[in-house]
């Protein structure tokens, strides 16, 4: 089937259920980031592969909306004369609620899943709509599963695994016992976890159901004695059965809608984050009280404790051994010009696979070799991949993850000689990272204020990127995590344990991509406890460990201090990795970290 | 009358009603900042005058919450045996409704005047106490002016002003041109402007009914053809009304609740901004089709036009002025020591009142001596004023209206030897002003991401202050004005012509205040028009004239630019301010200004 078909099948099933539009979101029940292949209906119906995006098909027109990480992707993957383009954000794009107050007319209504929109999407849309006497028709039987039919992949099986308390670091009765608490603070009996990875970190189970996030498909609900996990047992081994069954009760994924009529006929406190549970379950619940507010379980699992901070420390020099093994690799192959940019990726994936507890990779790699480095989600494996042949710079966006944490790290390098310009470039990107990486700030203080810092030395050159500065990650969990991150809209505050990237860029169309990313880890200055009403002043410990491109440094533009901080960091870096290489990888090193 | 028999009449006349609580929210119908004489409720009841501050009266217990600028007025000024303070933003201390919600009970009801809470508010307040099976009773008739009675003042009648569009920039038919364009863009066929600001703005009067804010009780409704100003006709000179009949209808200022209900009736679609329409103003509307979004005016108002711009810079050339014979005044008055911080702040008026096209000024001052400087809005004439007796430092924060703009300024001033400790943090929010100051940046970067700057030469000493760092200025208008701001919390994007503040500052509770302020436009570093998809790159022009203290900097805490930014700084000062004043005070000009 084509787009095309895909397409017409679905305007024959909006006819019948009376549609004049339909709503395909990009996320999952679960309002996923990544998405499970058996739920990925947008990529079906477009084919457009990319992490972000959302269609609205209306007779005459099907669009995709999609922010600037995919236009060049977009523009490749969409039949053009099936899929209009909407770059989001764009000044003079209209968005999703915007585009559909013009199209609809009176008593026309628009289609949605109620399982793949969030309360307030659903509700924003609800608004616009009224006001043209238009209304949100929830259809609860997905359209684009009728269109794909038999060649829907079934909901997955995979194992689901324990996470020794060794490295989760705190016992599910005690993340349990923590949640009530919050409960208890809010006056609420239950609260509903809809969220895949705050469900894997509640209950220290890690599973397969999606790429690169290491979580499995389910819904919670702790109550004020007990806990209940709906998930599908046969995914679990006898042994982890056994043990999931002394902490919580098991029920089907498919139990979770009953259990919630249950809770809202007992007119129960119910806590939900509106962010997180689609309109479906809110539903279910209609009769409960319903308390909203941040999930609790959120905002505990971005401050990682002592043990997860250890393991990621420790997934960091896996990480360090096979970029260094990687880099001295491709500084030494013979005829580099012919390996693609798929090859590169393919080794590092199996140099990463060679490290202590590595599960698998984090997302999907970006590999980019000149002009294609300015597509900023790039994945080469959906492309041409480019051969590294000549002069040029090459960006490789990767990360892994272990049993003890995440990873997520881009070096930029040059391969024949760096012109001016891209060492200027480059030199202000890294001062980026490290004006980040080195600010002192009170507990408390916004991402959102302080990506500023990591902007100023590009904005200095006119230079700036358009994407945040910066992202949460989680402890072997999904590699983008909220609430804190350095982006203008990240909602959250920091506070001590909290691990981010910093990863400031310049993206040249048709020539060039820098990116420079580091992760780091929020920690207290002092051990000493603040006086009262006074915040703790933290600062960042880095954890990233790959050398960054020398050969690409125009030292004139660098301050002392940043030098200073290079220097410090390169010496870190041998220290830490030189012990696990063999000799020859050991003298690429020693160069690739000498001092400035 | 004393707070506690206000308090004690106001909860009988809230069991008549069967009210278990009663909202008295600082503002009024219009959700001003700064509120008429006749609408100051919660000062009337509690006694405490600070700009912000919201009552809730139950039973049992009465509580104003204030934010943490004014927790030492609060202190002061509230009668404790009657209020209990909340200090709103403090950890641990519940937000008004969360408050709310923990006191109610099942079936009881909490009253609010619907003229002075915001549609939001109100929304989210009825949320949470219908969690609790309780209700939100919009009473119409306010209690406490039932307690006020016959005490309470009039509506003032003061007379309205017409701004010559030389200084305005831009005729109002020009001005509602630009609305309508608006309107038809958001396919609305009305706005109602609740804003005071905003209505003068659009029609380019000023009025006197508000301290320090030149703006007239009014609604205005601009339609596809016509726009009409609710206000007191007998506040207008026969001249003004004829001039205003010419670009708008006048109608008395109760006729708007008419009005609405005919759109209403007509169901037209009118477009309102959520954050300025009180719910009395909203529920007069049941019935037309909304269409929430930012108000047009806020947007066109922050971004100065060319005459706006000139005239600010007249103003702060008069500002200057004052300022400078002020500073030489303090510097060589016999028995410094015997004036008092009021003293000092009256002679500052005065001397503005010199200036050319000068109105009045634009907030109340703030003068405060050593200990006094860390109450953040401290006002001497609120308190038993200092003498500047000895050694220490002076902070005044002080501004005026001129018919050409409006001015904020702060300086901070040391008489005798300042310690080495004063001078570091007085050096380090100095280069947050510069660092802020010497900022390039594209258009449409959030204010809100911008103030880390600002902060970060603090941080690094571990300082740090509880306050926004900066606020959007009107042109001959209020001097607190959105919705651009450098405040974590500020919404909006910067683009040319907006006008800001830049106040880092350090307070130590018990010792002494350091803060220093300056205004600042941003325009377009280049005159050439960006490329398409690329922002404008903007910096900023500063429009204070003042000179800042050397004797209270560390030059060696001082980077090489920071000292050429002070002395370009000063240099202009000098040669501007130097041709309007007389020899002493030029003497004395010359000397705070000269290079470091």
């Amino acid at each position: 089937m084509t787009s095309k078909d895909k397409v017409s099948a679905l305007r024959r099933l909006m006819r019948k259920e009376g549609l004049t539009a339909y709503l395909v979101p990009t996320t999952d029940p679960h309002q996923s980031e990544y998405v499970p292949t058996c739920w990925r209906r947008r990529e079906f119906l477009s084919g457009f592969t990319g992490s972000a995006g959302d269609l609205v098909i209306t007779q005459k027109e099907a669009g995709l909306w999609t922010d600037s990480r995919y236009w060049l992707q977009a523009g490749r993957e969409l039949d053009k004369k099936v899929f209009k383009l909407f770059k989001a954000g764009e000044p003079g794009v209209l968005s999703i609620n915007a585009y559909l107050e013009q199209k609809v007319r009176k008593g026309q209504r628009v289609g949605v899943d109620p399982r793949v929109i969030s309360k307030s999407q659903a509700e924003d849309l609800e608004f616009v709509l009224k006001g043209r006497d238009a209304s949100l028709k929830l259809v609860s039987s997905n359209l684009v599963d009728a269109v794909w039919a038999d060649e829907q992949p079934p909901l997955p099986l995979d194992p689901v695994q324990r996470l020794s308390d060794r490295y989760a670091g705190q016992k599910v009765e005690a993340k349990l016992a923590g949640i009530r608490k919050e409960l208890a603070g809010q006056d609420a009996e239950a609260h509903l976890i809809c969220a895949l990875d705050a469900i894997a970190w509640t209950f220290n189970i890690r599973g397969r159901d999606v790429e690169f996030n290491p979580v499995a498909i389910a819904y919670a609900l702790v109550t004020k004695r007990g806990a209940t996990l709906f998930i599908d047992e046969s995914k679990l081994s006898a042994a982890t059965a056994k043990w999931l069954k002394g902490v919580a009760k098991i029920e089907p994924y498919e139990a979770v809608g009953k259990a919630l009529r249950k809770l809202a006929k007992a007119r129960k406190r119910v806590l939900i984050d509106p962010k997180e549970i689609n309109r479906w379950a809110l539903d279910r619940l209609r009769g409960a009280k319903l308390v909203f507010g941040d999930s609790p379980v959120q905002l505990a699992k971005s401050s990682k404790n002592k043990a997860e901070l250890r393991g990621m420390r420790h997934a960091h020099v896996q990480d360090g051994v096979a970029l260094v093994r990687f880099l001295s690799w491709l500084e030494s192959v013979p005829q580099r010009g012919r390996l693609s940019e798929v090859d590169c990726i393919d080794r590092l994936e199996a140099l990463r696979a060679e490290g202590e507890l590595y599960q698998g990779a984090s997302f999907a790699y970006i590999s980019s070799w000149k002009a294609n480095g300015a597509v900023i989600h790039y994945d080469p494996k959906k492309a041409k991949p480019a051969k590294l042949k000549g002069r040029g710079l090459y960006l490789f966006d990767t990360g892994g993850q272990y049993l003890t944490g995440t990873t997520d790290v881009t070096r930029t390098i040059v391969f024949g000689e760096p012109t001016a310009h891209e060492k200027a470039c480059f030199t202000r990107v890294l001062q980026g990272v490290i004006a980040l990486s080195v600010a002192h700030f009170p507990e408390g203080t916004f991402g959102a204020t302080m990506e500023a810092l990591a902007r100023r030395p590009l904005w200095g050159d006119h230079l700036n990127y358009k994407h945040g500065t910066g992202h949460g990650v989680g402890h072997y969990l999904n590699v983008h995590e909220g609430p804190v991150g350095f982006a203008p809209r990240s909602p959250g505050k920091l506070k001590a344990g909290n691990v981010l990237t910093i990863e400031p860029g310049h993206y040249e169309a048709g020539k060039f991509g820098i990116r420079i990313e580091n992760m780091v880890a929020a920690a207290p200055i002092s051990k000493r406890k603040p006086k009262a009403g006074e915040p703790a002043w933290l600062e960042f410990e880095t954890l990233t460990l790959c050398p960054i491109d020398l050969r690409l440094i125009d030292t004139r533009l660098m301050a002392a201090d940043e030098v200073t901080w290079l220097n410090g960091y390169h010496e870190w870096v041998r220290d830490s990795l030189a012990p696990h290489l063999d000799s020859d990888d050991r003298a690429y090193l020693e160069l690739a970290t000498r001092p400035l």
